[in-house]
């Protein structure tokens, strides 16, 4: 057991009838996000976003990596993290106009619009070139396995996506759970970009879910060139992979999974 | 086949090789959602939410009563609707305040900062009375039976999160899907205000997946006493549902479940 899963009281109801016991369930608690840069002084709330404690700077690297904000992790400059407040500083060369500006236009009292996003954003995916890398079949097959022999937390809890970075040959780079899909994406992605293992060499991007326009999106943006989803793809999923250049695989079960764009990078 | 799933093109790889196929995936489309108000003249944009087809006003009339806009359907005055806008014109009582105050503290461009909401929201569940009404054991388990029989997109994409609103003798009442969770349970909320068939009587809203913060926050401001999911709840979902007077329900399955809260409502 981890910080990341909390021990509750639970009435246990089958058709015997129905007992007291414990149960394990994931940990959710909000963490209050603050980007600074010191020149000229500036401070913007990105907002409360409900994750998963732990791994929050990884979560943090990743979100901003994503936004468009940091190109590497190195681009932080410093650290205030508490429980549930993280306030990161950004080195001299960050812009925050694109931040401020884009509050201004398209935010929203709206919390709680799971999924939202701006036109703006829609726009901003990165083109990677088809072709390279070709993965060969059975890695891919192989995802769900490795999957759920790591997800350590979701065993216990049912209650966590998962988010995994892998090499063109299959091996697990890295692994992140969160209560929130878009978190565990983003979690993996900052901690790929803090060990420098993200753009090094043709990486794979796994989740433990279905996969929607964001993640792509995501995936775009940390030019990740395959999206592999032990789940559904939803259509805008599909026609963002398409644009990006992303090869979007869907269902990986039973040895057997659906590629929906650019099944070129598949070796079978 | 309806416009909420969309034909796309396919290679299905298995042992023996691949293929080339359609597949019928959920449809995701971005809404951007406009809140007027006439009198004086005032016009905030709620934000962009990528969302399935379908529904729409349903799923904008359930947002705008969760986040306290509106207290019924006859609340909304006029309707602007078009294929990827809507604008929604509220009546002469309607305070645009909270969403614009709100704007400006904690909103942000974290356009995917899925989960995110603000403190003052954490705040803002409304306590039930624990106690009537109870619902039988049967009836409870009976849930995911009657979801998957109407799940008529889920069962075409496997891409669709479901939330259905049932009486306390296990009649469904209302049943929405989305690619996105909180978009059903909103689509559903918004649909049974507008049916009026949302506070007649002791009602249970259910969801196809598992529940977090949010849905135990948007059934409490809906007064709806008892939450089912199917699958896990999270930490801060059961320590909602406890101060909000919920009665939570977890991991329906198979003849049996696990009430978190509030378990005085169920007899066994």
């Amino acid at each position: 057991m981890t910080e990341r899963a909390a021990v509750v009281a639970v009435r246990r109801v089958d058709q015997r009838g129905a007992q007291s016991d414990q149960d394990l369930v994931a940990v959710e608690a909000p963490l209050s996000i603050v980007v600074s840069v010191q020149d000229p002084p500036e401070e913007v709330p990105l907002g409360i976003l409900m994750r998963t404690p732990g791994d929050d700077r990884d979560l943090v690297i990743g979100l901003l990596h994503a936004e468009g904000l940091i190109q590497c992790a190195a681009d932080v400059s410093h650290w205030d993290d508490g429980p549930d407040r993280l306030r990161v500083v950004l080195g001299a060369a960050a812009d925050l106009t694109a931040l401020t500006a884009h509050r201004g236009e398209l935010t929203t009292s709206a919390c709680g619009l799971c999924g939202r996003l701006s036109m703006t954003q829609l726009d901003r995916g990165r083109r990677l070139s088809p072709g390279e890398p070709v993965i060969d079949a059975t890695v891919i097959a192989s995802i769900p396995r490795v999957l759920q022999s790591q997800q350590a937390v979701f065993a216990e809890t049912g209650g966590l996506h998962a988010a995994a970075l892998f090499d063109a040959a299959g091996a697990l780079l890295v692994l992140r759970e969160d209560v929130g899909r878009h978190n565990a994406v983003d979690k993996t992605i900052g901690a790929a970009l803090t060990a420098g293992v993200l753009d090094a060499h043709a990486r794979l991007l796994a989740v433990s879910g279905r996969v929607a326009y964001e993640i792509v999106q995501k995936a775009a943006m940390a030019r990740v060139p395959l999206v592999v989803a032990v789940g559904a793809p939803s259509s805008l999923a599909v026609d963002a992979a398409r644009a990006a250049g992303i090869t979007l695989i869907g269902f990986v079960r039973d040895e057997r999974f659906n590629v929906y764009t650019h099944a070129g990078r598949i070796h079978v």
